[in-house]
């Protein structure tokens, strides 16, 4: 075959985007910075829709929907939020086109302009707490746990197919609270459920943290994440967790009153994750032949192709690969069988191993008069011939163990590309490297700045349960009581 | 209780409006014409999308996703469709926000227009088919089946809350043929899936049939769709499936090679169904006591109170009602426990009547004692006490009688409701009476718009396998070969 993909090694960002695009994933539109989400990109979105939800179910929400417009003047109305935001908004501004009167063709309708103009949501807490203010009243109405699945806008100059798009899908979760605490314990438990989500199902092993000042989400009182890192040895951040405290309820004035009559102000939390994570699950596991999809995110787990020669041949092993696939679905295995006449067995090979499918099971006449299948790995590029009695049982342990050792592959690569720094040489050669690097900080936003603009490196987070230890701000030289971790980013 | 709704009898639509307020279905937002769906809403909206979706996956569809905007020099490529939708367009002109020099808050950035406006969809044919023209080069590549759940905005002046939104969710099938009779099969067996959905699922009977040239999809050579009958006698089309010829390639310029070589236009369909179905739904089953839910769209299809006056008491018929609970949900039933001690019996019966929870268990001590449960249904109002051994298979059982009794009532209903005209006097008193008025038609553009200028009627559609019939027009006596279906309409 010839080379489909960049390799990592000579190129990686070209590597990540031809395996987008070539293994089906996601396209550029004609819409400058927004995607089209593709079919088989689209399903393995499914999976992770699907796994979330049930957790978020799990955890007592229910899901909602809000409108996709923003009012300017509620964005504007918590001023860190605005400030985060302005800069990158689709601003609605009329509402009809018209022919024009000078031939023309289609024009935006003068007549049709909007009052007061609409933004596309880039989040919606702003919208979502205006809501709340009429649907809480009292304790009795609280905590609310609300979710939405939802698409939003932000309009980045710089765009990367999942990784930073002009349009992405996300979900938001939105909670609202009597107390801080009910209100910190919520932001830590969604914080947990992605953490849960990234190590179980995306087998992305990530550190939980806090953000400092700097990165905190625009109007939030503190920011969790978890934070992953990449085989090139940037960190990307998977998801947020944000204790809002009551800066959204003051600015839309949502008040409740408490079991002891007294009115306060109403608690809120937010967080989300997004299409992001497809880049996330990407970069983790893929080689220079393609994806590598964890078995618990696969659209298929097994691709079954047949081998033969005659049209015969062809209807003996399609029997035999059709028993298999209706007995591994009964074992709750998803399966696809790969039966097409028009491609041989070798396109059809490398057209699943681009695509990441976690096993490939070939059969041929030979193997149908033995009673064995061919199986190879995507994982390992292992293949061996199994005995079709208890094929099922087989399969199903291979995922498990495909699943156990993308993580562990994943966990290892982070353990090697985790370095300590006590010195700013020692900082920048370990930065060069690349990887997650714990240092010394005085805690300073200006120390944070001056670092990102000498080496383009962030703080990722303050892990939490950081042990204490004394030591000196890599830069300032200033004393510090805890090691934080440096990487340069998506 | 005091009465929470408007009766039907003396002001329906008011009726309608309070019960999806007062049922938390939905409500109206901040933002002019859009609405929020609520948890229970929206819970309801997620059982049709997951009945639905697996349809379309029955039927060989996946799901993808295309973006929000279409740029639009895209929407005016099809004449017949910008036509169609440009008087309801929100246009996206600028891109970021910034404070005002004088002071006077935050304001559009007159720095930031774009070059181009961006249309929030109002339906994706069109960057739809700009992307196929990429992913279409040969007969090989076709049919192409893929559906999109999504958000659409079309800037509607007079809204109602689910039946005419600003903003709606809706899922549109785009696929892509080559040969017009597939094109034509598709859009029929879409239609199928949406009669299949709506009686199977929604309790809802649909007559099948092709819209008028007036009432077609802006862009379509012929649009299908179901229509249905509301209680007051006005009619609702509850989804639509249009065969859109090669309008749409032939304006994007999507050509394929045939098997023999040969160049030719795609050929393609467009089908949809939104959150008007939730309209539909409410308005078909729902009385003054407020909604009725079919058993197989009910969140919760069992909620179980229980009767108590002591804490021991609360203890021993909450015990009871977890293990009904556990048991029904071993039967695949969804149970909610209404354990909550701060609310009455009463007020718990009267919440649930009106969220139309289509069964109510009652447990209280003597019949823990006595081993039984009252047993109430939201459809008829009619309770029995039932023995506590097999219960599970008995509510298994009601429920299948309470969604196939919402059918038969719903059927009866329309052919109450169904008349012959052919005259013009009896015409108006069949319309003024309400309900679907099969008459003679001369097949012209202006009489269907006089007839329309005169009554408010307009042709619902001419229902597939109609049977021949000689008569004269309604309005103008010139010569028909077949009765159509006139009606009031949402």
């Amino acid at each position: 075959m010839s080379k489909v993909l960049a390799s990592r090694e000579e190129n990686y960002a070209q590597w990540y985007n031809d395996l987008v695009i070539k293994a089906d994933l996601a396209d550029n539109s004609a819409v400058r910075g927004c995607m089209v989400i593709k079919p088989y990109g689209y399903a393995i979105w499914e999976k992770m829709q699907q796994a979330l939800d049930q957790m978020f179910k799990d955890t007592g929400h229910v899901n909602a929907y809000f409108p996709l417009f923003i009012p300017k003047s509620f964005l504007s109305k918590e001023a860190a939020h605005i400030e985060g935001f302005a800069k990158e908004c689709a601003v609605v501004t009329h509402y009809r086109l018209k022919n024009d009167e000078n031939g023309k063709g289609v024009i935006v309708d003068p007549a049709a302009k909007l009052e007061e103009e609409l933004i596309v949501r880039p989040t919606s807490e702003t919208i979502i707490w205006n809501t709340y203010r009429d649907w809480i009243q009292s304790y009795r109405d609280l905590p609310l746990l609300i979710n939405q699945w939802a698409n939003v806008v932000r309009w980045e100059m710089r765009t990367r197919l999942f990784l930073r798009t002009a349009e992405f899908l996300w979900q938001e979760g939105h909670t609202a609270h009597a107390t801080a605490e009910e209100a910190v314990e919520e932001t830590r438990r969604m914080l947990d459920v992605y953490a849960d989500f990234a190590e179980n199902f995306m087998a992305i092993p990530v550190i939980k943290g806090v953000k400092t000042a700097n990165e905190r989400f625009a109007g939030a009182v503190d920011t969790y994440c978890i934070e992953a890192l990449m085989q090139d040895g940037k960190a990307l951040q998977a998801g947020t967790s944000h204790f809002l405290g009551q800066n959204f309820a003051k600015a839309f004035e949502v008040k409740f009153t408490g079991k002891d009559g007294k009115q306060d102000y109403v608690w809120a939390t937010s967080w989300g994750v997004s299409t992001r994570l497809m880049g996330a699950l990407i970069m983790t596991h893929s080689d220079d032949k393609g994806l590598v999809l964890p078995p618990k995110l696969a659209p298929f787990q097994v691709v079954i192709v047949p081998i033969y020669r005659s049209d015969e041949e062809y209807q003996t092993v399609c029997d035999a690969g059709r028993a298999i696939k209706k007995e591994l679905e009964r074992f709750g295995v998803r399966v696809k069988l790969d039966d097409r006449d028009t491609h041989k067995p070798g396109f059809k090979f490398n057209e699943y191993e681009l695509r990441g499918v976690p096993l490939r099971i070939a059969i041929g006449p030979r193997d149908v008069a033995n009673g064995t299948v061919e199986v190879a790995r995507r994982d390992t590029l292992e293949k061996e011939v199994l005995q079709m009695a208890d094929l099922s049982n087989k399969v199903v342990h291979l995922l498990e163990q495909i699943q156990q050792n993308l993580y562990t592959k994943a966990l290892s690569h982070r353990e090697q590309n985790t370095h300590k720094a006590d010195h700013w040489d020692e900082f920048i050669q370990k930065l060069d490297i690349g990887g997650f690097v714990y240092a010394h900080w005085d805690g300073t936003s200006e120390t944070e700045e001056k670092i990102k603009d000498l080496t383009k490196a962030t703080i990722r987070c303050i892990p939490l349960g950081n042990p204490s230890e004394e030591g000196r701000c890599i830069l300032t030289g200033k004393p510090s009581t805890q090691r934080v971790i440096f990487a340069r980013a998506y």
